[in-house]
Formats: structure tokens, C-alpha cells, sequence
């Protein structure tokens, strides 16, 4: 059994730290579990017992693991992580997608993951460069979503249109000729695109679709991008009801 | 003149880290502005400029200060930083307001400082205990708002109520009986509550006014705060144009 490292993007595993992102992993993605790391403080309770049994029932095998715990969560109080293979799915074509544009916060893309699966939203396509999908820091702050998702990534926004050519993109800017979401009429399937932090979207993005722009005051520059996409996948989801 | 200390809640001063924070300190609350701290690796730039300009018209004292600035950001990379004397307001009693009970994540709580700035929410009721507005990271997070809004702590929610009493509440919470934002018609001057990212409201609150759910898939728990909080104030914003 080789000893755990780090995560590193290069690495062909990761880990989902804690015990309900390890929890969804198991339901939600049961193939690819691999091995359960247990602290030996970790308290008894509900949601471990129920770890233990999916991970017993999947014959993953369970680890008395306080080193490796600390090592990989950077924590001392992560008690359960669950080592697991990473993987990857098409994007269904006939469904609605988000695409996010070089995210390169963690934080803001687990967030807009958990996101877009509460609003039904199930596949996504993020464009290179950008931060990790399956950094132990964006399966935390997705809440496990995750795994529960089709997540791809793509070089660039040209291999994404290439694969899904026949579909309405709205891009997210603040750019003249931009509609308030309120008032777009989607046709589907369609894709959602949201920019950079930093940076927003380049120019050419207005061409390529209506672009949506989000009603906001002068007194800020921009919303946060976890804000931003919530606030669209919200509106959209409002008028597919 | 004393030496800086890194922050601490106590302080009767904190600091705005970063070039944009600060600036928004300068303009907006130039009577708090203090003393600007400046690297020695500063690279010269427009927003340093406009930085040492906005403070040399204040008569605000700048000094070269790494060490300082390390200690207080706890980072390697901070260039620039106004120190500034804490303030407090009344909430306008006219005013539709932003109420968040117990919020306990620093980034949560600057988002949401940053996304009612945008929709045109100035007045702001935090519920102890709770983050502390006046953090550097929360600060950072809201990207200077808190300098544009009155913001108030109080020791409970009755506190703020007292203060407060002729207003309509909207907690937002998962109960039964509780409408979609799109199907309330607000009643003016009104309070959004939102409640702690863990535990959310207490039942009680349900009785205070107008429950509202976001309606979302049953594949996640809940929104995350800032996320909720940003499509509650999205959608009774839309309801006020």
C-alpha cells in the first residue's frame, strides 16, 4: 500500500475530507472509493457509523490514519477523509450546462458547485486554466456536489463549442446590448458562462451570445463570482418552472 | 506612536489590506483614516498614487512599515494598508435592512457586506455572536463595502427588535408555510433575515413575520449563506424596481 501524499493536482486520487463530503462520495460515486482514513480521536457518531457501513459494504478497507489525516488536510481536526480515484464524464448535450472561464478560487468554485446542483443543474465544463475540481479544498467547500455532478475540463472555450455546438450561450458581462436575467427567454439547451474573478470574460464573449448582465448599483464593481453564477442559475432555474 | 499590533477584536483600530480596501477607507470614511503603511516593495502604480494622494490631503501620516505589514496581513505579498479608527451607526429606521443572526464565516460575512452594498442595501444588523465585521479578511472579503454601510452589532435579535419594532420581517428559513421570494410582495421598510451558516434560524423565528425558502433541488442541504443571501436581496430588489 503506497503512502499517501499531498494532494497534487498530478496525482491520480484525491480525498474528500470530512465526513459528509466522504459520505457523498460513497453514495454518490461508490466505484470509486478506495480507501477510508479514520482518526483515532474521531469521536463515535452517526454519520461516521454510517461511513463505516457503506465503506464495509463496498469492502473499501478502513485506516487508522492520524498522520496521513494531518499531512493531507493541512488540519488537526479533520477525523475522516475518504481516499478516492478521480474520474470524469461527457457532458450530457441535451442538457443545460454552466461554464466557468479560467475560476481560479477554490472557494468560489465549490460554492458555485454546490450551487448549481441545488438548482439543477448537473453539468459543467470549467475552461483551463483554473483551479482544481478535485482539490480537497473545492470538494469541502462544494459540500461533496461534486459527486453528484458531470464535471469536465476543456483547454479552451473552442474545444468546449466544438463538442457542443448546437446550443444558446449566455455569457455573464457587463457589456452594452446585455439583458437583465429577468428578461431573457432561454431557449434550450443552453449554456451559462461566467468569467474570471478577476477579469470577467474577454471581450469577443458578447458575440458568441446574448450576454446577461446582473442589476447591480455603481457603488460595487462586480459581485463575487459564486454570487454572480448563483444569482443566474437562480433566475434561469425561476423561468424553466 | 505606538507599535501596531496584529489585530485582535478589542482594538479600537483595524486595518484595510490591500490598495482597493483602503481606498474605499479614504473616500468613504475619511475621518477614520489614520496612518498608511507602504512596502518597500510597493511597485509604483495608479492605485498607490491615488492611495498617497487621497491621504497627503487628509494630513494621514505614511510610513514605510514591512514588518508591519506582514505581521497584521500575515502574508508576504500585502503592499499597502490603512490603519483606521473603528466606527459605529445607527440603523435608518426608514431603511430596508439586512439582519444576519449569528453569521460565523469571515469570508460569508464580507460577501454579503459587498453584495447588499450592490443592491442597495445600506443598513446592516449583525446578531452576536457573530463574525466580527471589523476583520481585516472580513474587509478584504467585502472589498471595503462595510466603509459604505451602517453596521450594527447587538447582543440579541430582541435587542435589535426593540430598536427596530415597525417593520415587517422576511426570515429566510426551510419551514412549512414559507413562499418563494418571487411570491412575497414586500412590505416596505421590511428587515431580510438570514441565519447561521450551520444551524440557520431558530423555529421561533418563523412566527416573527414571512417565512421565505429558496426553493432548491433536494440534492443539497442548503445554499451556502452568502450564496442564499444574495438571491434573497437579488429577488426583493427586483421587487422594488
Amino acid at each position: 500500500m503506497p503512502a499517501l501524499e499531498a494532494y497534487r493536482r498530478e496525482l491520480a486520487y484525491s480525498y474528500a475530507l470530512g465526513l459528509f463530503p466522504a459520505l457523498e462520495c460513497v453514495k454518490k460515486r461508490p466505484e470509486c472509493a478506495r480507501r477510508l482514513l479514520v482518526s483515532s480521536k474521531a469521536q463515535e457518531e452517526k454519520g461516521l457509523a454510517a461511513l463505516r457501513e457503506a465503506c464495509a459494504a463496498l469492502r473499501v478497507r478502513e485506516e487508522e490514519a492520524d498522520r496521513a489525516l494531518a499531512r493531507v488536510s493541512g488540519k488537526d481536526n479533520c477525523f475522516a477523509a475518504l481516499v478516492f480515484e478521480k474520474f470524469s464524464d461527457a457532458l450530457s448535450p441535451d442538457a443545460n450546462h454552466i461554464v466557468l472561464h479560467h475560476p481560479s478560487d477554490k472557494g468560489n468554485l465549490g460554492t458555485v458547485l454546490r450551487t448549481a446542483l441545488g438548482f439543477g443543474f448537473r453539468d459543467i465544463a470549467v475552461i483551463r486554466p483554473a483551479a482544481d475540481g478535485f482539490d480537497p479544498h473545492v470538494i469541502r467547500a462544494s459540500m461533496g456536489a461534486m459527486f453528484s455532478l458531470h464535471c469536465r475540463e476543456y483547454d479552451d472555450f473552442d474545444e468546449y463549442r466544438a463538442q457542443h455546438p448546437d446550443r444558446a450561450l449566455y455569457p455573464f458581462m457587463l457589456v452594452d446590448g446585455a439583458l437583465a436575467p429577468a428578461d431573457v427567454s432561454p431557449h434550450a439547451p443552453y449554456s451559462l458562462v461566467f468569467g474570471n474573478e478577476g477579469s470577467g470574460l474577454p471581450t469577443a464573449f458578447s458575440d458568441l451570445g446574448q450576454p446577461v448582465r446582473i442589476p447591480h448599483s455603481s457603488d460595487i464593481d462586480s459581485l463575487n463570482l459564486s454570487v454572480a453564477a448563483a444569482i443566474g442559475m437562480y433566475a434561469f432555474a425561476q423561468q424553466r418552472l
